[in-house]
């Protein structure tokens, strides 16, 4: 039978511009989180199921590599020092894991708005709710094609526009039971200026 | 009466190589960590009195700031976006606030060690227990005077030497009531392979 109807096939699902959702996602499961228009930044989050203060962690993520841009093959590490996910591949090579998930405090702070968007820090609490997270246990969430310069003589961060075209795409591996937190980004600034959706894919385990 | 015996002179603390300590500061005071010997870092945490669950971020503070290395004058942030301390002096310019406090995990992943010292994390969360702060609410901390420097390019980080030299010192203003944990930090290549002891002095809200 063609391969969109084999019961393997995986399905495809859509985040609308400026929103968020989260789902489980199981050990040896992997997730791929695509581009479909190009410069769209999508936050990631992973807590491990049954035990949520378990969760990424930028700082030993970052120490244990001895780089701020991770890729294919580097482990995503808990506050625990557990490898949560793994990068198995990567068209793009540059995320960011150094900056929080953009939020109303971000565009009043940054921006200066009156009325701020929740942006993908609201939207992360929003849709883990459910899942028992509370706003407080959100982290630095690893930012996908976020595109986060550092300059190394100075130390300013600039958010340039994503590397990311439209099919670019990143896939994670489970290493153990987890819930995930996905956004679409919802700041002008990660995004070149326009709010764009962001698909992701989850494919079984490979036997 | 000579300074030394003002009841306004503020004690000097010392904090033994590899150990650490918990204390409370209110809103007003005044923190200087001094680094006696040169070449010694110190990780800095700090939660809210009354509600732990508010602590610094390093991705919010960084966001915020859009730079990796804060001195004087600049904001430390909480995960709530609120300022919890501010940089009010400054003689090094040159702190961390990127990677995760020194652990064993550290010591067993990084270093290889098979019988791995507790570290910064295991300090700070033994120091902090008494005042109700468990080990999975331990974030990032603010590493003073760790001079990790940022490759903008491939993005590799590096842990360097201090910068600081006998005497140097930071000062941390309050703006509000926390509760603070302090270490002298236990990882060799932070401190450019030897430990040493911190000093810190508590310095009255100004009237
Ligand atoms: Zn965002
Ligand atoms: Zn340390």
């Amino acid at each position: 039978m063609p391969p969109e109807t084999s019961p393997l096939a995986s399905t495809l699902h859509e985040i609308a511009p400026r929103s968020g959702v989260a789902f489980t996602l199981d050990r040896g499961e992997r997730l791929t989180v695509i581009d479909p228009e190009g410069e769209q930044v999508a936050d990631l989050l992973a807590f491990v199921r049954g035990d949520l203060d378990e969760v990424i962690s930028s700082g030993r993520t970052l120490d244990y590599a001895s780089r701020i841009y991770l890729t294919t093959g580097d482990p995503i590490y808990s506050n625990r020092s557990n490898v949560l996910l793994r990068i198995v591949a990567d068209t793009v090579g540059r995320h960011d894991f150094l900056l929080t998930p953009c939020s109303a405090d971000t565009f009043r702070i940054i921006y200066g708005d009156t009325h701020p968007h929740r942006g993908c820090f609201g939207n992360l609490a929003a849709a883990l709710a459910p899942y028992g997270v509370v706003p407080d246990r959100i982290p630095v969430a690893f930012n996908v094609f976020m595109n986060v310069t550092v300059d190394g003589g100075t130390g300013e961060l600039k958010v340039e526009p994503p590397l990311s075209r439209a099919g670019d795409h990143v896939t994670f591996q489970a290493e153990c039971d987890l819930v995930i937190g996905l956004t679409a980004c919802s700041a002008l600034q990660s995004n070149n200026n326009s709010f764009k959706p962001i698909r992701y894919r989850i494919d079984p385990a490979r036997a």
